[in-house]
């Protein structure tokens, strides 16, 4: 008997893995949040349940429902699947999933995913590190879980790299209040990726004292950095469009 | 006519994307560093072929030389595949082989990855985000391309994130200066993972004291904070064997 925690990827199916496909096409049960995509779902063998678990983020006694369902599963299951959007322990609380099963007998394996704080970016043709940029990329949450420890937005910005915020559109006032108290430039390039990967992907540029007041809406990964400035994909998975190209040359990816 | 930068994932095959897979089958053409898994490149579609430009990181005539293949192949075939270790855009400097195919008008897609950022450490258990120990984590290169900005490691420090170092062994002593000067812990955990998810994997704890006159080889992925110190997974991808596990349930992943 083991719990599966594997990682749905960024949205866009073709953005799984393999063992992520084999699992759901192997699984007794699956057990997924509600931003995964339909697409995904499809390859969730026919007549296993799928259970939406719905997750709010910050919803602690949600959390603890959560991890007494898989332990539930995972005793009378031999394959449990819990799909989690993009990696299973970049945020999204795997690890206190595992360490619920861990404790009760069960064992966990973890089938690592693609972030969508990497691969966001990239469908909008940002690099997260880039040698004439960033030698460094920090993924951070704009909405830790109560009892999280806190980030030091100012020494963030001292650092040098790029900043990579998912859940960060309701907290982004005090973020950038943050970010510029540690001295990164107003005028820092910012580009906001919504539903990176879907095929209702947007994506918008602007620089970090105009976030604030920007119109975005959730889901959206934050890229502040140099890098946010570039664009060097034609073509990108999921958009079913191709990015802006200026040499008149792109195709679209399938 | 498209150049793909494909993500070859951790090492392990599994860890590929579907996407990454499909064009592996389909390429005219596969360019490919050194440290890609044997398992990935049997997914290279027969009688095509195979082109080890064996990267060394910080060489950059060399890096100019893989440029100008890209270029030259990307004129003449339908599907080049440009195979990179990890994620395109997680180092391994995709965005610069991105600018050079765009200013020679050739259309780039970038297919984003598993990165071995994430994924090494989760084949040895260790979530680099928990929220009882780190709200960031920051993945930051121990050996930058010339040219390439510097890292503030006292900064880096202050953050109160996880920070993971992908070459990082030959520079580990600098790095963990750079650490305890910003005021981190001398007892704060680290966790080298060597050869992630390879069934060679080899996992080592010790503190960022110890870091420094350890005997670790690379490649290696080096984890500092406090997650270093935990063991979540049962079983993981690629190690062919069950990671110590207290409660005597473990499985095998395969």
């Amino acid at each position: 008997v083991t719990v599966h925690l594997v990682g749905a990827g960024p949205g866009h199916p073709d953005l799984l893995t393999l063992r992520a496909a084999r699992l759901l096409a192997a699984a007794d049960v699956v057990v997924h949040d509600r931003l995964v995509h339909p697409g995904v779902l499809d390859l969730v063998r026919p007549g296993a349940p799928r259970i939406d678990v719905g997750k709010d983020a910050g919803d602690s006694h949600l959390q603890e429902r959560i991890n007494a369902t898989l332990v539930e599963l995972g005793r009378v299951h031999d394959c449990v699947v819990r799909l989690k959007g993009g990696d299973p322990f970049v945020f999204g609380r795997g690890g206190e999933e595992a360490e619920a099963l861990r404790a009760a007998g069960i064992a966990v394996e973890v089938v690592p995913g693609v972030s969508s704080a990497v691969a966001a970016p990239a469908a909008a043709g940002v690099p997260v590190t880039h040698r004439d940029h960033a030698s460094a990329v920090t993924i951070v949450t704009g909405h830790p879980a109560a009892g999280a420890p806190p980030i030091d937005w100012a020494a963030l910005a001292r650092v040098g790299g790029t900043v990579v915020v998912l859940m960060g559109v309701g907290g982004r006032r005090r973020i950038v209040a943050g970010l510029l108290d540690g001295g990164l430039a107003a005028s820092t390039p910012v580009c906001v990726i919504t539903r990176g990967t879907y095929a209702s992907q947007e994506v918008v540029r602007m620089t970090l004292a105009e976030l604030p007041d920007a119109g975005v809406e959730a889901p959206s990964v934050l890229v502040i950095g140099s890098v946010a400035a570039l664009d060097l994909a034609s073509a990108s998975i999921g958009t079913g469009a191709v990015v802006a190209d200026h040499l008149g040359t792109a195709e679209v990816a399938r």
